[in-house]
């Protein structure tokens, strides 16, 4: 029988209470005989801040390296708004993703049928969406060097981030793109600024001889960022797969999410390559939505996000694809059944709070 | 009597077939006894490329720089996608922008009654939308340096972009920004990234710093840019002013564009600083849309974002606010008329071309 040992990094916020709900699901799957999983916790963002004076402590960075795979749920919140940059609540995520070699974030935006009324676009443009976005996460502006502020004197500072990207990185994610293009309606849109960026031109590039050398099978078609962003609102049904770097990726991905009127609902999974010898590959998964300090600790948060970013890892860390589809189902299920949070609450659905959607997952799986 | 001299730099693609509309509105203002417009015109763009061999020759740079005011069409087309970097068609317009110094960019994002319909949000999250975005055009990632492909060996490059802010650069937009707002609703939204990029601190300290010591009637609040894009996809309503930097305001803008429906009629004005001695400030016109290739040259394109550019250089350059106000009203008048040109075209509107929209307006005017 395998056993996987997962990290729990609850973090802050609604990441406690949502995270207290996969438990029930765990529960159902350590009980039905198949794989098992034992769980244990960690602190992270501002309660790991709280406790130890930094966002990760090294024992618990040790413990998420050695992990079969790590669940987050959100940092930050306005108790830390005055803390050092270095040891903000964002910066332990960050370095969980640089250390882990997380380079893959895959962010599928998709549209809840029960949930279309809740988007801010007409229906018909988001009634059965299916967008998968690979946002590249270990490379970019968010990690190249220098970053730094410096004093000019006379009141003057000069603020610098740097944007670098190599080769080998925008092939690993294009590779990446590419294979989920496969599996799905085999399109890939590769998004960048060519037209400003140096990084923009070997983007554009390294995607297209990769596509054309390896993936020949697969549609493959470029939009500036700008643009991209633009048709994302107009028209989302035109893409499958969105490949884009770190910084255009955090706010396509977020904005794709808002549109789908289920930002409480979706998943992420943040993957690293696979071992060569063992072919196992680091992997954490977390919901797209933040630490929501606004409604922390009422018990009225929507666990969907957090227990959907379980199925993805029981799909991509342990290939339990029958499980993986079976959650899924069931939280389609009961939002067809109208049970609801009150972020998702309709006329005519019950509003329950977090523990009690909770349940309806884990009955319904 | 006042004489202005314009540069017209009609550019590519619907450029030339959008600038000639204007003629018409300069010919009613110059037959109406006030002040006065000369107009001469350049190339720009993969126009100057064929002519020149660069996206703009000196001398017209020095002409754009001597002019009283520039109104640019659009540059771009695919005839160009193989010119090298360096003189692409879009390092034209980044030329104007620096050499001239515009370094505040207004980009209204309001929505035409008359075409609510036509956003792909509910129309009731965008009828009546009027926000303005200030975007800083002359820094950031756009300009900084390094900026280069760096050959290592071996199949693998490196790139590099580098995003550069000073206090006093960020300074100027703010103020823009809240001076901006006070003849508004009285509120500036500043969006950055300051949980990951060092630039996004800087931004973050040096807007909250002016907004307190000068402007303390205005609301100021602060957005991480990606859930400012979301905020925007939800419930863009809530905006007055939006201050951003070069590269967010580029994709922002755009997706606030989108949103409204009328991406075809915005326009946007770009502004240098006004000069210690006369008070005038260099400034550039041009529409939100690009050079749109694919119906270039067939008579069809929209004129409407070039003369509402007009109109805003009526107001900015030459505090004309009569005139800009009159012919803002002459294009919402042919709009609710029913007049439409393809892109806008709706059921029981009259459809035309780019020389009637024009004609209409003129005629309203
Ligand atoms: C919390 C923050 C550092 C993070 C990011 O910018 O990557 C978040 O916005 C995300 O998208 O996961
Ligand atoms: C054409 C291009 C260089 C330009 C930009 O990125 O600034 C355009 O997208 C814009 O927004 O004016």
């Amino acid at each position: 029988m395998t056993t996987h040992k997962l990290l729990l990094l609850p973090g802050d916020g609604i990441g406690p209470e949502a995270m207290a709900e996969v438990g029930k699901i765990v529960a159902v799957l350590n009980g039905a005989g198949g794989d098992r999983f034992e769980t244990e916790e960690a602190l992270v963002g501002g309660a790991a801040i709280d406790a130890h004076g930094v966002p990760v402590a090294d024992r618990d960075m040790d413990r998420a390296l050695k992990a079969d795979a790590v669940l987050f749920g959100a940092v930050g919140g306005p108790k830390w708004d005055g803390v050092a940059y270095e040891i903000r609540p964002e910066a332990g995520l960050l370095r969980l993703r640089k250390d882990m070699a997380l380079f893959a974030n895959l962010r599928p935006a998709i549209c809840y049928p029960a949930l279309a009324e809740a988007s801010s676009l007409k229906r018909e443009l988001v009634d059965g969406l299916d967008i998968l976005i690979l946002r590249e996460l270990t490379g970019g502006v968010y990690f190249g060097i220098p970053k730094e502020i410096v004093d000019l004197g006379e009141g003057q500072k000069r603020g610098i981030d740097t944007q670098v990207y190599e080769t080998y990185e925008i092939e690993r994610i294009a590779r990446a793109a590419f294979e989920a293009a496969r599996t799905r309606k085999g399109k890939v849109t590769s998004m960048e600024k060519r037209n400003v960026m140096k990084t923009g031109v070997l983007w554009n590039e390294v995607v297209s001889r990769v596509g054309r050398d390896e993936y020949p099978d697969v549609r493959l078609e470029h939009m500036l960022a700008d643009a991209g962003g633009m048709q994302l609102v107009r028209a989302p049904k035109q893409f499958d797969v969105i490949v884009t770097d770190n910084l255009f990726g955090d706010m396509l991905s977020d904005i794709a999410a808002m549109l789908t009127g289920s930002l409480g609902m979706l998943p992420s999974a943040s993957l690293g390559a696979p071992d060569a010898a063992t072919g196992k590959r680091r992997a954490l998964y977390e919901p797209v939505h933040g630490s929501a300090p606004d409604i922390a600790g009422q018990g009225i948060a929507n666990p969907i996000a957090m227990i959907a970013s379980f199925a993805m890892m029981l799909r991509y860390s342990f290939a339990l694809m029958r499980e993986a589809d079976a959650l899924e189902a069931a939280i389609a299920a009961v939002l067809e059944s109208g049970t609801r949070t009150g972020d998702i609450m309709a006329p005519g659905c019950r509003q329950v709070g977090t523990a009690e959607m909770g349940d309806a997952v884990a009955a319904e799986f």
